[in-house]
Order: structure tokens, then C-alpha cells, then sequence
């Protein structure tokens, strides 16, 4: 006896998403068999519209319920500042901080030679499209710092030489609440050369 | 700029999944809107189906497909013997080991204290029933070896006093693979208390 066949099923499905094996898949499974019809009802729905429910500005390339996105058509933002992310969470994460009031680029990854991601299968044409305009006086990096990012920096760095565009990217060293003694030496070494005057 | 709502609102459900948090919810959605249309839609489909698709068998109480299960309704196996297990999954692990002839009775739990799962929020009077026709000779405990279990087994030895059937349990000892040096003090007592006459 194997489970039911509309089980296996969706045990299946669960199995493709990320970091999910089938003994998770199988937990998801029995806690939705347990679950209110009405809220399942509604999570099917969720998953079948979620890909008719939202676009891709065209502009900056993030997910976005309109095209151009609420930040590409918002006038009271700085548009002479773009901040190159490699995907919508990174965008949404920097937002989250209600900092930032430039323009973003969604990259749609980094550059990484492992997985074979080349700079010509991320959004680098789109962004050159946008630099035409002249309008832009400054490009922030926002990658993560690992080598992936900085091998992507690097790049981009290379490749907007031409255009005589700032390029900054973000602020290494020591995250809120980090113990001197337990931090990594190269977060430690980014600290001390980094120093800030008070 | 929140996310679009579409994409909350399936964060919001994945979210409610066991052991999965808001980040990991995140994580599920973008996966799935990278995902092929016609898959997403399939995914959909088994969720909305899921209840409709399955039922419990009324004898033992599995998830099944059909009412009764393939078990109870299969001739050849041994209708003497009933294993006791707390839910489907347990039932399923010992069906995969392709030992066990008899049938089953699903408790839906075990007694938890700390839970508040009482004896009357569990199977035991539908297991009642089945022993009322007398043809039951033997009961197999198949909980796991822990707190809740144990308190589980003591109860349902109490429970079938009156019914003079024999109630064993699955034996306690070492597992397969395991380093004697690094197996915990309860386990060794178990293998040695229950060794095995070569």
C-alpha cells in the first residue's frame, strides 16, 4: 500500500520546492489534510492566480503588481539614482528600511561561474538602455558580500566605465549586535580598513 | 512598497505549514513564480483536490482512497491481528517494510499531557467495536519509544485486560548502524535487557 494517489500527488509538488525533501513534503501534506477546506480552497487559488496576478516592470525588471512598478512611475523619487540588486527580495529588503529613495535595477542574479550564470543572462542590456537617458548620476552595488557579489561588482564596474557614472556600492564591516570576538576575520579586517571618524 | 498581494497572500498560506516561516514562505513563492505555468497549475489542483480525493476508512481509520481501506478489505492478510499505530504515516512505514500481514487501527495521536490529548480524544472506542466480534487474538503496540508513547501503551494494556488478547509491542534495542559508544544510556539498557538468544 503506497498513499492515495492524490496525495503522492501533492507530497510531489511540495518535493520541488527549495530545501523541501519528501518527509517535509509529507508534513506539509498531513497538516493541510487537517487543514479548513475553505482555507485550502484559497491556497490553491493563491498558487493558480499567482502567476496572472502579478507582472514585470519593464523598467526596472522587479515582480510588481503594475508595469511600470509604484517606484519606476513615482515622481517624488530621486531618479538619478539607480540601486542594482540581483532580485525583487534584495529590493524589498533595502525598501524595508525606508532609506533609500532612488530607483532600482533588478539583475536577476549574479554572476556565477559554478552555476554557469554569464553576465549576458542577467539583465545588464536593460540597464544600459536606461543609462542612455543620461539622467543617472550615481549606480549603488547592493550585492551580497560574498564572491559571487564581488565578482559581479567588479564587473559592473568595468562595464560602466565608459559611461562616467558614481559607482558606490554598500558599507562593509561589523552588523548591529556582532561580538568583536566572535566576528569573522575578513567582516573584522572590512571594520578596521573601513573606519568610520566619529 | 509591500509585496504584490498576491504574492503575500500565498507567503501568508505557505507560512501556516509547519516549521515554515515567513523567510522560508518567501523563499517557496519565488521558486514557484520561476516555475512552469502548467506544473503551478498542477500544484493548485492537488491541493484543491486533496480532501475531495481521499477519505478515512471507517474500520481503521487510515487515509485512504476507498472506504474500506485496501487492507481492511483484503481477504489474504491475517484479520487477527491488529497493529495499533498513532496516524497514517506510522501505518505506512511498517506497510514499507513488507513484514507485517495483519491489519491496523489508527489512533489518530497518542496521550499527551502537555497537548491535552486525552484517552477520549482519540480512536479507542471504534478499536472497541472491532473486538467485540472476537475474532482479534493479537494487538501489536506500534508507537514511538518516547514519553507519550509509553503512557499510550500502559493505558491500552489497562484498557484490553477484560478482553484476555494478547497485546505485544515492537521491540526496543539498537538500531541498525548504530555506534555502541555513541548510543544513549536508555538504548543500551533496552538492547541489553532485551538481548537475543543466538
Amino acid at each position: 500500500m503506497r498513499y492515495p494517489a492524490s496525495i503522492q500527488n501533492l507530497i510531489d509538488h511540495f518535493s520541488k520546492l527549495p530545501t523541501v525533501g519528501p518527509k517535509t513534503a509529507e508534513r506539509y501534506v498531513f497538516y493541510l489534510l487537517k487543514a479548513h477546506p475553505e482555507w485550502l480552497q484559497g491556497f490553491a487559488q493563491a498558487i493558480a492566480e499567482l502567476k496572472e496576478k502579478t507582472t514585470v516592470c519593464q523598467t526596472c525588471l522587479t515582480i510588481a503588481e503594475t508595469n511600470p512598478c509604484s517606484i519606476c512611475s513615482d515622481q517624488k523619487r530621486n531618479h538619478s539614482i539607480i540601486c542594482l540588486v540581483a532580485d525583487t527580495r534584495d529590493l524589498l529588503a533595502i525598501e524595508s528600511t525606508k532609506q533609500y529613495n532612488g530607483l532600482y535595477h533588478v539583475l536577476g542574479g549574479v554572476i556565477n561561474m559554478i552555476e554557469d550564470i554569464k553576465p549576458e543572462n542577467l539583465n545588464f542590456k536593460q540597464l544600459l538602455n536606461r543609462l542612455k537617458q543620461n539622467t543617472v548620476k550615481e549606480i549603488i552595488l547592493a550585492f551580497n558580500p560574498d564572491l559571487e557579489g564581488e565578482t559581479t561588482s567588479m564587473y559592473i564596474v568595468k562595464l560602466l566605465k565608459p559611461y562616467k557614472i558614481k559607482v558606490t556600492r554598500l558599507a562593509k564591516g561589523l552588523p548591529m549586535g556582532a561580538d568583536l570576538e566572535y566576528a569573522d576575520e575578513i567582516t573584522l579586517s572590512n571594520a578596521l580598513k573601513y573606519r568610520n571618524e566619529m
